[in-house]
């Protein structure tokens, strides 16, 4: 096998960055805190933005694009999202090089080209969106605006990892505007509702729904509500938001509208958001220590055929069946790859395709054809099955869909395994250092206290799940009264 | 009529402005230079991705995705390219902003924050795409190397206009890497017709393939490949470049393979964009003095009903009747939409379906469900007629081909009319000034000639066709002998 990666349990984080570059989905680049989406990793990428590209679709959204920079003036115009966003931000601040006097064939910034205001590299675009909004909303009749907009934005993070926290990263957001506060609460969570669908239906990733505590919520946002999903190393990541702004944005940037009784009133405000680091998520939540498991809705390759033969003429008679199996299985919907490249013998492929994680493979040999069968192996729980070529197409759509919903109900049961109520606080220590997962306890309301668990393990408040039970309880740190339990974690 | 614009020959470039805004394509913005694409405009330009993708990929390529900023050291590597750049690049020299402490509420760049090398914002990715390769390629067995990019660059031009020239742009970008001059220069040639298919049999608008002069090539390009339209004011405009790097990159960056005889060599490199450019071409190819004229295969709505009634019961037995034909219509592919908002009338959507050059326009009233026909009226010709609802789709289908195939015979037609041999300088400066479009005449073949007759006329050279004819002549400005003529013209 010419590809090892460290196993889980040895390091659960040098695992990750193993497999992600092994598995060719990035690359580290020459820009610090910036990475290379290589060719595979952008392929999950589109699966994933075809998919909730048609989603916000069908809940009625359009696509827009907006600029990349935002002016000083206007980013410090919400002053909450200014100071939220103010400490990691790309700063463009002239406009051209020139040859450098000094040095030949070097290039420095002229001083000359120096911006008379500076231009920030978009970390969100609520503040150019908005300032937009301004010129399009009058009338009750221009709302609701619902627009949606794929881009790269930039937020400049210490510490970053691959996929999980870059300097750059790709996303949609959400922005839309509404008349009234009912419509724009609905929004947010319709559209919190539509992550959670996309995660558990199509990633196979389940996720707690809720709303964040004040400590974890979005600059400028009145609520903030999530999406929280676990890893297999106990950890928990946010793996989307959907904010109710209020009128906060309306106000810094004076967006009013005429309402049908011709009053004056300013628009309610909704943003939301999924990121390229779903891809980490994906990676962290199924795959294993020989490579990535991804499910089949989300796979750029849902199955490999892998010829074992002797010889040109066992070559050519596997060949001549497959180029029928192909397209059988290609007319029935399914991404099927030949791979009769013959510089790898097919033990080097079977490794491969178990790195990169694709569902199902398929060997086929010559005794096979002679048999009228296919040997099967599902990457993610390695069975192998032998198929009759009868009827294939059929068999791998059901093996697909099985392999789907199996390995989203492996990651539920360890996921609802890992929600552990605690009822003191060693209880919540214990089970923090030594099972992971969410924890499910009673919290006195206060960002004090929530800092102050912060501070003293690491662990944060995910989220207060949607429809939470209410029940009489005592703060875990502070026995202060609390009306119901909140789910703590560690969190990537 | 609620909107109006100006003609064409009254001023073909407020023409221009005002058609880009009233139909919504696009709007100006709080950044200099920089545009929001509205969801029409942004409708478009998801039509043309989806098309261009399918060619990339068909075509073996794949996408991925490189970092915004290019290190200043990086940019600087390949030194025509960087030279020819560094006049218009957005710089970004801090990481961070803080609180102004003279102005509450106002932030200020933190001159604690500032990188130690600047990073250039990406005009163009090949530097950060070379540097990146250098850790991909050492073999042959890793060429060609076929990678394409969807994103935004920013060049920081003087003037803008919407669509046409902006200080950010969408783009795609292939950067391809070969093991041989040849299969470097088959992609490049490969990719100009890719572009050229893509420009006249899905946006309708006729180009001419060619090279472009010294002065012309792209920084850094051995040779640059492009393809020319002609709008309907007599002026080119560059549609599609296709580049043949040699081993300008490979050398900067130090890429080299071993080849199958196990000898050293640099890599052969090729890079190939369009870009949201492509939209200022469609409108200014087809539109009209109602506003624009779009291809069925690139129209967001193909065709638009409209219901005429009077009263409550008349709209609903239209309504019923439109359900049905929506849905047949629907079921052929065709994307259709009914309008049957009331607060505006048929007069007023008649004209905003015109200024949004939605393809057919379907009216229908009572009497036409008595009659079993419906009203269409074609934008491109404004033709109507009457057609029988019995197999509509079927009708609709052809009618929307035949729009297709006409709209690009106009535009053919205009083109061919507008390609005019000069042979005196008299005639050449004529035929600029009164006939406009292209000039096919001798040229010396020197900089400094395609300098002055610029310098003279404002007309550039805008390619040596593909497959020119050779013809011994002399060069209109110096006399001087000239093998081929080559094509002048006044250009966006």
């Amino acid at each position: 096998m010419s590809k090892e990666i460290t196993s889980r349990q040895q390091d659960y984080s040098q695992w990750y960055n193993d497999l992600v570059i092994k598995a060719g989905l990035a690359d580290y680049s020459a820009v610090r805190g910036c990475m290379v989406i290589k060719p595979y990793g952008y392929a999950l990428w589109e699966n994933m933005q075809r998919e909730l590209d048609r989603m916000f679709k069908e809940t009625g959204h359009q696509n827009a694009y907006f600029p990349l920079f935002v002016p000083k003036s206007l980013f410090e115009a919400e002053e909450k999202n200014a100071e939220g966003f103010a400490k990691e931000c790309a700063i463009v601040t002239h406009y051209r090089l020139k040859a450098d006097p000094d040095n030949k064939g070097k290039l420095i910034v002229d001083p000359e080209a120096k911006l008379e205001e500076e231009l920030v590299v978009r970390p969100t675009s609520e503040a150019i969106i908005w300032s937009t909004y301004k010129g399009w909303i009058q009338s009750y009749r221009d709302l609701p605006l619902l627009i949606n907009q794929w881009a790269n934005v930039v937020r400049w993070e210490m510490r970053t990892r691959l996929f999980l926290r870059t300097t750059e990263f790709l996303w949609q957001e959400g922005h839309t505007a509404h008349a009234t506060r009912k419509e724009a609460e609905d929004e947010t969570i319709q559209m919190l509702h539509v992550y959670a669908d996309f995660a558990e239906n199509f990633m196979a990733v389940p996720v707690v729904k809720g709303v964040k505590s004040a400590n974890e919520r979005f600059a400028g946002a009145e609520d903030t509500y999530c999406i929280e999903a676990l890893m297999q190393d106990g950890k928990a990541l946010q793996a989307g938001t959907s904010h109710f702004l209020g009128q906060n944005f309306a106000k810094a940037f004076d967006v009013k509208f005429t309402d049908k009784e011709n009053k004056l009133d300013y628009v309610w405000a909704t943003s939301w958001g999924v990121s390229t680091r779903l891809i980490g998520a994906l990676v962290m939540a199924h795959s294993d220590d020989q490579g990535l498991v991804l499910p089949p809705k989300i796979a750029p390759v849902q199955v490999v055929i892998v010829p074992i033969f002797k010889g040109e003429e066992q070559k050519q008679l596997i060949d001549e069946k497959v180029m029928g199996l192909v397209k059988e299985l290609k007319a029935a919907g399914i991404t099927v790859k030949y791979d009769d490249n013959d510089n790898n013998r097919p033990g080097w492929k079977f490794a491969e395709y178990e790195m990169k994680g694709v569902p199902v493979r398929i060997a086929i040999g010559a005794r096979d054809i002679a048999n009228n069968v296919v040997e099967v192996a599902r990457r993610d729980t390695k069975e192998k099955m032998s198929l009759s070529m009868e009827g294939l197409s059929q068999q791998i759509i059901k093996l697909l869909d099985d392999i789907q919903t199996s390995i989203f109900n492996k990651a539920l049961r360890y996921r609802d395994e890992h929600i552990t109520p605690a009822n003191t606080w060693d209880e919540f220590v214990d089970l923090l250092d030594n099972k992971t997962g969410f924890i499910a306890c009673h919290w006195d309301g206060t960002s004090e206290t929530e800092d102050k668990i912060k501070e003293l393990t690491k662990a944060t408040i995910r989220c207060i799940p949607l429809n939470n039970l209410q029940e009489e309880g005592k703060c875990i740190l502070t026995g202060n009264p609390s009306s119901q339990r909140v789910l703590f974690a560690r969190a990537y």
